[in-house]
């Protein structure tokens, strides 16, 4: 049975690096450990990779934490605590939650690093105190998270507020999902990086400063280089990022017709490299969407940025963990 | 103070006709009463239309309903009881429920129609014990309403659901809505009807079957009769249909990778006429949207049909009326 002790471990597990946080029942991140993932090693490399983190930050604790929080890229079943499939990890069926609280013996949870992300930004971030509210966030790729009603959607089998692959361009590029025109599929960051490629294939002349941010190797073209230049006045970046802030006010502009929220939060890479297209899609939602849904709608940048993940699974394990033991073991 | 007697009256408000209808707890139609509305009397005219209609249903029976609900296709103050704006009607900030209310002396409780069409569905329809569906409903325009986690989605302002408002089409054509390529302006009756007579125009050798259908008249040309020359084979209306369906499966890929339903609830005019497009939705859902996201989908259409308002009102109403009453009079 959990305590009441004030505090929790919020774990963002990646495929780079894992964050592993104390974080306070007012959602303050108190102490920060950064690891690399051993991916190479396993689960059971990362598990304790995971335990030995958990531990120093007890050390330094008068009490235990209440319980622990894990972020993981990919797909969860929150329920059983498994991890079904996480690509980044190359991990399936890891019953990640039972493994970890065993050994460390407190309450663990697992949840989807977007969704969790959202929780952040929603109980200590942008979207505090808000019962209706949208997070996207736009990294490599593009997931989010909505809140509606007081309530995170989680849908029928637990995998709402995949707005990434909202149609937005029924003639539009192929996405890696098997559709095509998602509006991933257009300004998520591994589609930014595509669309530049073939424009600087096409357009030497045009392509050139960008290439040459890539030391001139067309494969090391990112979207953060396309941001960069970008904001160096280069004409075809200016361009690529323009296409991009398009799709993602048609998306914008989606949402918020669809779920009508108070609240439209902006994140992730994409839009922390480069922050004016916040900006933009204000601007085109104000001017697009529906005067009935834009009312009392405010459109802000996300507030918890990388600590999103960590803040949120450490809130929600504060808010949850003790009842989700107990309805375990029961 | 509302008894309980078991039994409501819905009403669905339209701009050529009224429904008013006698339903029991267990959503089962008794009696309908159908009336032209008499839009060009004003309020007073169309309520005392209300009224006599309801007093008619109230004579058969034993005892007096236990609340009124009125459906209408507008913007709605649930609330205060006031139809904010009706475009059909031309009403302006009309404070219908009150006026019912103190005339009939039962409470009276308005909400948009298409809302409405979603309890029906969600209560006693093809989304019957369902806590996780998406109805879509395919007329002159294209509304819908969502339950997610159990919960009717209101949003911030009360306008969730407009669906019909997602962007689909980057490149697409203006909608009535200031917005361009939203899913009602490629698939809604009015869009079909557009696009169709845009096509006549251009094509006069391939339009002709068309046009003959509607008289020789290029303005009579309506989605209905397109999905009729359709169905008796004219290659014209079979490619605007195509075109129809193909937006409507994107929208509704939007929709379920979005929100994970469990159910998508398919209805409306241009759906009703034409039965097909709900197998090519569903065919075109299941190979593109995400697998996670289908998992345990299933794509039916709606079935209360016409009656999806009134009876989806007079249960709201036996669930909430006695309960809003006295929130009012507090």
């Amino acid at each position: 049975m959990a305590q009441k002790t004030g505090w929790a471990i919020g774990v963002d597990l990646g495929g780079t690096k894992i964050e592993v946080a104390r974080v306070n029942t007012e959602g303050r991140l108190e102490q920060r450990i950064l690891i690399k993932t051993d991916v190479k090693g396993g689960p059971s490399a990362v598990m304790s990779e995971i335990v030995t983190a958990a531990r120093e930050l007890r050390k330094t604790a008068a009490t235990p934490p209440e319980a622990i929080g894990v972020a993981v890229a990919g797909q969860i079943d929150e329920e059983r605590g498994i991890v079904r499939f996480a690509p980044n990890l190359g991990w399936h069926e890891v019953p990640l939650a039972t493994t970890l609280s065993s050994v460390l013996e407190v309450p663990v949870i697992l949840m989807n690093d977007v969704r969790a992300a959202t929780w952040g930004e929603w109980l200590h971030g942008a979207g505090k105190d808000y019962d209706d509210l949208i997070c996207v966030f736009a990294g490599t790729g593009i997931g989010g998270g909505v809140v509606s009603g007081g309530q995170m959607l989680t849908g029928c089998t637990n995998t709402a507020g995949e707005i990434g692959h909202m149609t937005i361009d029924l003639d539009g590029p192929p996405c890696t999902c098997r559709n095509t025109g998602c509006l991933e599929a257009l300004a998520g960051g591994w589609a930014i990086a595509r669309t530049a490629k073939a424009a600087i294939k096409q357009e030497p002349a045009a392509g050139a400063y960008l290439l040459s941010l890539a030391d001139g190797e067309l494969d090391h073209v990112t979207a953060k280089l396309v941001g960069q230049a970008m904001q160096e006045g280069d004409p075809l970046a200016l361009r690529l990022m323009n296409d991009a802030a398009r799709a993602l006010t048609a998306g914008a502009v989606s949402l918020v017709n669809a779920f009508n929220p108070c609240r439209l939060i902006l994140g992730g890479g994409v839009i922390e490299g480069v922050p004016e297209l916040a900006d933009k899609i204000r601007e085109g939602v104000m001017s697009s969407a529906l005067t009935t849904a834009i009312n009392r709608l405010e459109i802000v940048r996300a507030e918890l940025r990388h600590d999103a993940g960590v803040i949120g699974m450490a809130a929600f394990a504060l808010r949850n963990g003790a009842e989700r033991k107990r309805r375990t073991a029961a």
